[in-house]
């Protein structure tokens, strides 16, 4: 069986790596999905799924508690999911991979324009390539393997090809709220090929620290809200260290810090001989995966108003949950499918896999608690340089990450005839 | 003599009035000093002085080692001075205000429009009323009392109406390399009629603290400028103790920080779950009245660079000298000068006047570091709202002012006539 699907895909690593290249090429970040997700949708059809393709609605998503976007309008933004009907009796699996791409930044940073597809040395080279355009190839191209290997399945498979999970989930929580779950669901994110059971949720927090304004030759006039800032960020520095304290699940027992608070942005003060009456602090706060947003939110929300400082004591930091968040997800270590990919992980690759806990969130969260689908987070790519400059993938790893994933539908579908 | 003088003054309380009015009315921000300087020429020319008006030249001026600006292009900014040529063998006095205001800031916090001029309960209110416009027609006020009232003055009496002290003192330094310099000089910045024998003088700083950027879920990877920025803030914070535990001037003795460095903005970062790579800090270090600008770069660089941080230690903290710059200045406290203010406020006032150090830098810094002509600031107006909105002056203490002013110059200068 595996010797006829890896002979298959070895037939076709040219067609797989030209097909990527074009998903890389219709750089889809947020807002313009539309490009690549009709060469998705074509290539679902050519595969013979049943094709929904559809605009999510925002004006009806927006009431759901777990929505979370920065726009409600996603009339260029199509969702598509392929549907591959077993003939019955066997157990379903979700396929989710989301299209949409951060946008590249600096582009000076870059030894290749972002959206080339440019390959060297086995390796290909572009914005999302690892987040995860490689990821959805691989899923893609397992599908195509069983399809053209005349396979047929007792349960179904749903190929999610989602917009939006790298700003809050809109299209997954689209899909899971259509009706699109299954008994269990493999999520491709850049892994690096290892083994996330349980990943990460997070949180993002603005905070607003208060001042009052005085002339910086008479500062001791004023209240500088930059050196209340540092009581704050002492205060986040001391609910992380606890927090983590008390994290004990073995996952975790390499990771420096599980979960980590990490701030990311501040602003303040507007002259540099005025005291600063205001300063802006935004981070976001890792939420462990079995904890919900709201008792995190409430931790650190008490660890806010309860800084030691009578400035603070009586002007508390004020605190704001805004722009993206993602929830955590956790499948139990002993589900069949994790047994499934472990077996069929070390029959590709011939050592055993790595199984860690994952230090962001992913689509697997919205999947697990919204759409009651455990999700598994792996896939090939290159996880540090997601989100920077030169994002590349292994070539390799797709194909490896194709095989792996032809063998496990098939076994949790249970395929007939290889 | 004083009788005539505070009789004189009573009856041009109306006309000084409008006249304050309408300087408040040109809003004269940088840039836009050209209208105000317009009447100030006209009011001179009224008084018979000889008037130098000119533009200074940026060209020239910005190779001086005290010229500080953002500009070097004058020529809608005219300088004016105003010269009351004594009849020989008297001491010189400079009358040195600036007409520069700073700009208004949020219009929605000014109860009047801040160019109005609005009068209420003998209060003035508007943009630079206070700092310093109250100052100068106080000034202009003594000046015309005495010629009307036919006094003759064997000192000269020099009127300074200077462009640009708010950003960096380009209008004094021009009027001062031009040769408008006395025995001593008179500045009423907004002191609420205290009298500051001695000007702190300040420096801008901008600081550059760099990170490492990875992830924010895996923040370990990385290296937070914004926690880095914790320790240089708290190094700030040191020094400041530290200088401020040096200084023994009595003048200082009520003063709860004589030497402050005011942390006036900060910036850094770009995404909330992404780890900051580099932190902006800028902000201003007082230069005690008998300290160097240079001796204070030097200490400041120093304790930068010896943060412990072994981060820091490797990646230093970069500092730059920016934007404007405050020559301290000082003058004897048993000067002449002092003798004959503090005389002449007791007099006119009737209590002793307080003495202290300033907390900001003034021109004076420069009338007597470059000009050589021993300063002492000296001026009705509210200190508390110079730079604020619904910034104010009491009229009824402009008046007071010009009386002094009247009986300064006159002894000063010896006056005859009355």
């Amino acid at each position: 069986m595996s010797t006829k699907i890896r002979k298959w895909l070895n037939q076709h690593k040219d067609e797989a790596t030209d097909f990527l290249q074009k998903l890389v090429q219709e750089g889809s970040e947020q807002g313009n999905e539309f490009g690549v997700q009709q060469l998705v949708k074509k290539q679902l059809e050519r595969l013979g799924l049943d094709v929904d393709y559809w605009i999510p609605d925002g004006d009806e998503l927006i009431n759901h508690r777990y929505f979370c976007a920065t726009r409600t309008d996603f009339s260029k933004s199509p969702n598509v999911v392929g549907t591959w009907k077993g003939d019955g009796g066997g157990k379903s699996l979700v396929l989710n991979g989301h299209i949409d791409v951060v946008p590249p930044g600096d582009l000076k940073q870059w030894e290749h324009p972002p959206y080339s597809g440019y390959i060297e040395d086995g390796k290909m080279f572009g914005r999302g390539v690892t987040d995860m355009k490689g990821g959805n190839l691989a899923l893609l191209l397992a599908i195509q393997c069983l399809k053209e290997l005349n396979v047929s399945l007792k349960g179904d498979v749903l190929f999610h090809s989602v917009i939006e999970e790298e700003s809050g989930g809109a299209g997954t929580l689209a899909a899971v709220l259509r009706g699109h779950t299954a008994d269990a669901a493999l999520v491709p994110e850049p892994t690096n090929m290892k083994i996330f059971p349980k990943q990460q949720g997070s949180i993002w927090f603005r905070l607003t620290v208060n001042g009052m304004s005085a002339h910086g030759g008479t500062r001791y006039e004023g209240v500088s809200a930059i050196e209340k800032s540092v009581h704050v960020i002492q205060a986040i520095q001391k609910l992380e260290y606890e927090r983590n304290n008390r994290v004990e699940d073995p996952l975790y027992q390499n990771t420096p810090i599980p979960l980590p608070i990490n701030i990311g942005k501040i602003e303040g003060g507007n002259w540099p001989s005025s005291v600063p009456d205001e300063v802006f602090i935004e981070g976001r706060i890792g939420v462990g995966p079995n904890e919900s947003l709201e008792s995190v939110k409430e931790e650190f929300e008490y660890a806010m108003c309860k800084i030691e400082d009578n400035w603070l004591q009586q002007h508390p930091v004020q605190v704001e949950w805004f722009g993206a968040q993602w929830l955590p997800g956790s499948i139990d270590l002993e589900h069949e499918l994790m047994g499934i990919l472990q077996k069929k992980y070390e029959e590709v690759v011939g050592e055993p896999a790595v199984i860690e806990a994952s230090p962001w969130g992913t689509d697997g969260g919205l999947l697990t608690q919204v759409g009651n689908t455990p999700s598994i987070v792996f896939g090939p790519g290159v996880t540090a340089y997601a989100h920077y400059p030169n994002e590349y993938i292994e070539l390799e790893k797709v194909f490896q990450a194709a095989e792996i994933f032809s063998l496990i539908i098939y076994e949790w579908c249970e395929g007939e005839g290889l």
